[in-house]
């Protein structure tokens, strides 16, 4: 992946072809065995993906650009794995990216929940309040997440911002939806990231120490007219991708060594923790708090400082999470090393408004 | 398929999902059955797919929002044979849909080729320049390629244009970038179109007769910086994408009885009749003159009116093309019908510049 951050004076299509170059080299397969490429991406206009591999002259092979939300990287690497381990291919790119505007991260235009305020961080704001209600959570519980993030994030050369701060700052930044406050949002970043995937015959030529996609898994938003509770409800759709990778994997929450999850307001990683079984119900914040999510903890969540500290572009996001899984997997992380992982989760989830239908989730568990 | 038109009043969610239940109910494949879609669409927002889902609460399994541009249907169709010929999945459904903007046909604003004026009416001018000069051919000859189409989507109730026209009246139509008129381009056109995709075993619980897809491949451009003739190399994204589908097959072009190519414009047709074999290099239009490629002739080509007449909302075209073939191989199709036709061909292609890398294409052939 390249360094996150804003490229104001530079086209998508030549900062991704970077990331696309740096994977290839790290993978250290023959760009010439690569037969499809899936590209995710979500405002980039038509055929980007194409418009990306012209750059690098890897042009003629089949190219499907992905869109997703911001499970757009999951969904492509999802269908990727499909092509690869469907016997249809030997070796696929696949590459996310996204340069942002800003607003574009704030929901769907075209949605009349958008139109009528239900925007995403008012969405997520709401899924605050309630989960402090019903859990007792505190504001600065929530703000944790970010103090972590921002910590992790801080030793990461890949991340947008890698500046640490403090509880006091993160809680008195400017209120976005409160109890959100803006140090609680991702911020508006572009980037671009990149992964070969490649059968088991042909991981044996490559140059870093593959890692294995034990499983991969999607899922769409539920759509219910009653009975929704505004918390497990909305992040159903996590539930369901979760219990499909762990099925797939043949293994349990508590085989994950080192998580990325989508982090793109702090209440959301605290949800996706609970909904992922990584931490118990209601205690994501109290876990935040007591550093059991940070690095060195019992399970370290976004140790590459996740949406909120390395950015979120949104189609290269879930991308840039397994880029950082199979660096951590295979030991490459410096000071940000989660020590002794062997198993690692990826979560995206996106959509305006996943609770009622229009969402989109993917889970990948990675091993070395 | 929706029948194509302007629906100015009606959401893209609306009317794509008209489509999909139309879909779903001619095949009779039981919609709890199906547990993956795609989606193609080039400029309708984001989770696109799962807005038109939700419409039928069909929602909670993985769906990929794909775009190719005017390839994106055949691309999600691929996508989803990939995902149940693979084993992945049993049953998924596809569809494509477009809500068209006036312009949105003329290139990708994004590149800088559109922006100095080479747009796509302008680019298959110049192939058709090209092609005249090169073979002799006569703007009489590529304007019949309307006429022919034309006359059959006066036969297709889900055409766009219902009414023939005259030689004379397509060649004194407005000129557009000449020799194209504006008859010999294709129109703004609304419209979804959906097709279930069902394994083998599945495909015996189906309603109406299942068609076999015997053959599915897609490309992308090849980026070339010398030696393109402006002609051969443009297209050469359509003789690979054939190419890889004949062999699959196991077929050669003369075993196709039927075919729905990509004819946005008069020219498209002509190069793309040549490009995937079904009449020889230099006489696609003179083929067009004899009418050997109208229904009745030698190798019906687009008896659904095609793109010109049947209109072409970028997204849904392809998925529309094997809707038609597939009506065609069930022998549904009435006046239009192409007689004894057991062999069809899907063929779409698109991205603002395809000859100098970023385009995609896609081809399928279908049986009985």
């Amino acid at each position: 992946m390249i360094r996150f951050g804003r490229y104001p004076d530079r086209l998508v299509e030549q900062f991704a072809s970077d990331a696309v170059r740096a994977a290839l080299a790290d993978s250290g397969i023959d760009p010439e065995l690569i037969t499809i490429a899936v590209a995710s991406h979500s405002s980039q206009g038509r055929v980007a993906g194409q418009r990306v591999l012209k750059e690098l002259a890897l042009t003629g092979i089949p190219t499907i650009n992905v869109e997703n939300a911001c499970a757009g990287g999951g969904t492509a690497l999802h269908t990727a794995w499909m092509a690869v381990a469907g016997g249809f291919h030997d070796a696929a790119l696949v590459f996310g990216m996204e340069k942002m505007e800003k607003g574009l991260i704030v929901g769907n235009p075209g949605e009349y929940e958008a139109a009528m305020g239900k925007t995403l961080p008012a969405k997520y704001a709401l899924r605050a309040r309630s989960y402090m209600q019903h859990y007792g959570a505190t504001a600065a519980q929530l703000a944790m997440v970010s103090v972590k993030n921002h910590r992790a994030g801080a030793l990461n050369p890949m991340a947008h911002y890698q500046n640490t701060m403090t509880l006091d700052e993160v809680l008195s930044s400017r209120p976005v939806a409160e109890p959100l406050t803006l140090l609680q949002c991702c911020p508006t970043t572009d980037g671009a990231a990149a992964v070969v995937v490649v059968s088991e015959a042909l991981a044996r030529q490559a140059r870093s120490r593959p890692v294995r996609i034990v499983a991969s898994a999607v899922t769409s938003g539920a759509y219910r007219n009653a009975g929704r509770d505004g918390i497990s409800s909305d992040d159903d759709i996590t539930v369901r991708a979760a219990a499909k990778a762990y099925e797939m994997a043949a293994m349990k929450p508590a085989d994950v060594h080192v998580a990325e999850v989508h982090d793109a307001f702090t209440i959301g990683e605290i949800l996706a923790c609970e909904n992922l079984g990584l931490c118990p119900r209601g205690e994501g914040g109290i876990w935040a708090e007591h550093g059991n999510t940070a690095i060195g903890g019992r399970i370290p969540v976004n140790p590459s400082g996740g949406l909120l500290s390395r950015g979120h572009p949104l189609g290269a996001s879930g991308v840039a999470q397994v880029a950082e899984l199979t660096w951590q997997l295979q030991g490459r992380c410096g000071e940000r090393q989660v020590q002794g992982a062997r198993v690692a989760l990826a979560h995206v989830v996106g959509g305006s408004t996943p609770g009622i239908g229009s969402g989109a989730c993917a889970v990948h568990i990675l091993t070395t």
